[in-house]
């Protein structure tokens, strides 16, 4: 399988989930968090998705597409490790939805930050909430969940927050 | 339809024309053209299907994986506009395959790309030849053909060299 194959199957597999997650997400109240803005693309699947809800986003730099970039108030900019604990201190634990894809190419530096990242985020994660990530994340009060139908396993990892 | 849906229709549609190509590929002399690295994914997927072909990689600045860097003397860098007429110099007409996947969010800044794109990818184009581009392109040696089998329309453009 090349690095194109498992791209392909992985953003697949975001997309799929995200999906799947709608109703749920549509009976959940809090906002939409998108940590990793990226190219802009899921935030504009986001946008599809959940045109009611409010979305912020999490990113170091924006680079996104011009079409979508986050107005200013829904966009904490900086490093996650020190915009995470600001948007806590400004939102709460209230998030029907965190989607985290942040990492590169490098395994190892994205299992590092895994140890962080699930427990900073658990800051902002509201109670029936769910977190799908890019990476495994462990936090006590997370429940993983099973792939949605035709997901492939381990492609990315869904989590409910009790 | 969002950008990511979008996104992934292309990637597929990329990844299934290449391999649906490769039969026909195996059968014509000459090397691979890579424009455009990115982050190495698709020539990744090329040195998969075609273990045994030179494939020579154009770009304008490497930033990809770093498992996805072509060697030097297979690296063809600056402009495209630039290294394109360089290599034609070195290779000459002779490349069994050419895909291309340049150019921006700027669909206006595309299709002036295109414009010289064709005509200068031609003087690399073997005859018998196939290019693969993600945009029209137009040259009047090139044939264009129907999307394989499972490809919807004019998401990625196919041509034969005559």
């Amino acid at each position: 399988m090349s690095r194109l194959d498992s791209f392909i199957a992985r953003m697949q597999a975001q997309r799929d989930c995200l999906n799947a997650l709608k109703p749920a997400i549509d009976n959940q109240p809090g906002p939409i968090l998108e940590v990793g803005l990226g190219n802009g693309r899921t935030y504009d699947h986001l946008r599809d998705l959940f045109p009611n809800r409010e979305i912020y986003v999490f990113e170091r730099k924006v680079a996104a597409h011009p079409d979508c970039i986050p107005p200013d108030d829904r966009l904490f900019l900086g490093d996650a490790s020190e915009s995470i604990p600001r948007a806590a201190a400004k939102l709460g634990a209230t998030a029907a939805l965190i989607h985290t894809d942040l990492g590169t190419g490098d395994h190892a530096a994205n299992v590092a930050m895994g140890r962080w990242l699930g427990p900073a985020l658990d800051a902002l994660a509201g109670k029936g909430g769910y977190v799908l990530a890019n990476q495994p994340l462990e936090v006590a009060r997370w429940q993983r969940l099973p792939e949605p139908a035709g997901v492939p396993k381990d492609r990315y990892f869904l989590y409910r927050v009790s």
